[in-house]
């Protein structure tokens, strides 16, 4: 006899079932106790009665696996229209010991230390769980839509000769006796690839060895980066990103209600997203919060957050393109304007208040790479392989990286993007 | 006037269109000439002629991005039923050199560490790229089959604080001060994960810092983990494995078929997978090839050979299971037989010749865990956080692993794995 699914029992009412889960949480009534069980996706809840069971209750044990036989039995009380009779059990497995962190109550009541510390237990939360199943949800999403439209799926390195996006924060291996480095972005091969498949996307881990120690950021996240040929200009990035969200939304709310309705979670409206460019941004938060504008070429944390809620505000939404970033805080490939130099064709995307996606176009002439790359004082030679592409033909091209792990937390309103990672990596924690 | 698709020009016959492009090769013939253009996945063939044309052919150059204006013209001649007469061109882009490599030819003739060299040129070839197309369906199959049987798709950390596969074949890396691996399979995490929901599976790179140079080793590949809770036994993860490769050929054959065709490829049947013990296979080979065994642990990669031959002949399949390996070769979680504790509940799968899956049953007892790791003289503290879902509770369980890129290049026959690797990662290669 084969076990059922949780989703398929209302199909069994009146009838003897097997079902497997593991037991998450057992409470004793007057003369009967509830237990639930942990399955796939769902906590199905099993009553147990000394005149139905046919074993003590004494012998379940909270996080034991196990199979019950039990009787569908129709009950119009219930939400589910039905409620599960215990009959018997066969008990797979024990816990060797009780969890030290009570993990079966609507919160985990602990330290976010604490619910990283123990993260193979905690994450047996039914909310904490329901994240990633929504996160799964979102990379469902955004690829059922890149290859509707067409963008093929590549898996490129992540140990690699050099850094596509500079600076210090690239972490550095002994590759067998040469000086590797682990990718901070796939940004040179999805360049390449647009070269071969026009549009391309990858949904991988990247690595920034920065030494930030903030709610927002990770030293290893789950990079969606997608790149295009043929662009007219960087706002066909932005209605493509626009449209791949619209997906997730819609996505989410067709597959993923049960975990939406768990965490409480009203996903946002985006018919459209509101633009708005760097500088005017810069000057908009300036006077409407009568701040000193003390960086022109950067935005300050809080500045995101001011910025997201005038738009918001003004307009409704709550994703913001920013959009003409000044060049010199924009790596050695993004487009300048032609008008304007100082600034270049790119954007980022905020959402309540943080950067998730940073996006633009790209330098496809050779010449004009190179002479880019020997202006900010670039070894262009240790380049070549890079240069390769521009060297025998591109097309005008872009893309854009978003930071899946940000967006999930955002999306889901979690003070931290830890909460959004299975097992953050962070300046202090390496562990589990 | 938007640019079409190029699978969309038959919808357009008669009319005049836009289409975008590469030019990927120049044919002049008597009084004519053929233009082929390469779009996201299909080579167009285009007809220049100085009557229809508004520009001299000479302004067309190879790897020059650009806009054909084009009459769609019926021509029942042709394969496609139609013909491509171009009326005007908007110039993109125009490369800067030629390409030392003649890329547009059927096959790109040059030598594997030419093509390897100069990868972001010659993966434009089309069969060249046909060979990552498939790759994506590859994928592609595999994710939609284990969707649909209520796997959940996770991410888990590259960077780890130790290798779940033991031995010295790991990089090491410097993680703010303290000693960090690169993640050599996400064994440890999906076993947690199976505590969680049940079923995952996670498509992303693994890393392995082993110093063979041959044709079927890669120091990063893309590992295709899967790991599932309430197992019989192991011969149910087999059976799966066997369905997400039909499912994976199905999808080829709908989806696929143009690069199928291109590259001349075969799909294997596979109703069902033979299976032997690995100590019948030792012992086969050993009679029917006449051979001595020299190691009754391992198969040398000849063996593996001469097994796919012989099952072949026996039983016409291309794949073959073999199972109970030694416990002496098997990681420190599989589990042993319980009448026979030197064997292991375990397979590999074969095609082909080459090995492209390991798999087994986990232990999942926290007791035996841990007298396994001490027999085998391991610090058991140093797995605290691995142990941790054993002590709390773990259904029984077990997965496998799968090297997409070798399977990819056994599935079209190609004589080594780099070729099936978009930019290969080997003991000498670090670039492109």
């Amino acid at each position: 006899m084969k076990t059922v699914e949780a989703n398929e029992l209302q199909n069994h009412i009146e009838s003897e079932v097997k079902i497997h889960g593991s037991i998450y949480k057992i409470r004793k009534m007057h003369g009967f106790a509830f237990v639930l069980l942990r399955t796939k996706r769902k906590v199905v809840q099993c009553i147990y009665s000394e005149e139905q069971a046919k074993f003590p209750l004494e012998e379940l044990v909270e996080e034991s696996c196990v199979i019950f036989t039990a009787q569908v039995v129709k009950e119009p009380r219930s939400k589910t229209g039905y409620e599960l009779q215990l009959k018997e059990v066969e008990i797979l497995s024990k816990p060797a010991e009780v969890s030290p962190i009570v993990i079966n109550n609507k919160l985990v009541d602990t330290s976010i230390e604490n619910l990283l510390n123990f993260r193979p237990i905690t994450l047996r939360n039914e909310k904490q769980r329901a994240i990633f199943k929504i996160q799964e949800g979102i990379t469902c999403g955004m690829r059922e839509f890149l290859m509707r439209e067409n963008f093929t799926e590549i898996h490129t390195p992540k140990i690699v000769y050099a850094g596509a996006e500079g600076g210090a924060n690239i972490f550095k291996l002994d590759y067998f006796g040469k000086e590797a480095y682990l990718a901070q972005s796939p940004q040179f091969y999805k360049q390449m690839m647009v070269g071969v498949f026009e549009r391309v996307f990858e949904i991988a881990p990247v690595f920034r060895a920065e030494k930030h120690d903030t709610a927002r950021h990770l030293n290893e996240y789950t990079g969606v980066d997608l790149e295009m040929g043929y662009i007219e200009s960087f706002e066909e990035i932005m209605e493509i990103e626009t449209k791949m969200l619209q997906n997730v939304m819609r996505c989410l709310k067709e597959r993923y209600v049960a975990e939406l309705e768990l965490l409480q979670v009203e996903l946002p409206e985006m018919e459209t997203i509101p633009k708005i460019k760097f500088r005017e941004a810069k000057e908009l938060i300036a006077k409407e919060y009568h701040r000193k504008i003390k960086d022109y070429e950067d935005f300050e944390p809080e500045e995101e957050k001011f910025l997201c809620e005038l738009m918001k505000q003004k307009t409704g939404s709550e994703f913001v393109f920013v959009t003409h970033y000044p060049s010199k805080k924009r790596p050695f490939y993004a487009m300048e304007c032609a008008e304007n130099p100082d600034e270049t064709e790119s954007f980022d995307l905020l959402f309540r208040g943080l950067e998730i996606t940073t996006g633009g176009q790209r330098i496809h002439s050779y010449e004009e790479q190179v002479k880019k790359m020997e202006k900010r004082g670039m070894n262009v030679e240790l380049f070549e392989s890079y240069l390769m592409m521009h060297k025998y033909g591109m097309p005008p091209h872009g893309g854009l990286g978003l930071g899946l792990e940000r967006f999930t937390s955002k999306l889901l309103e979690l003070e931290n993007v830890r909460l959004s990672t299975l097992f953050p990596r962070d300046i202090h924690r390496l562990v589990p």
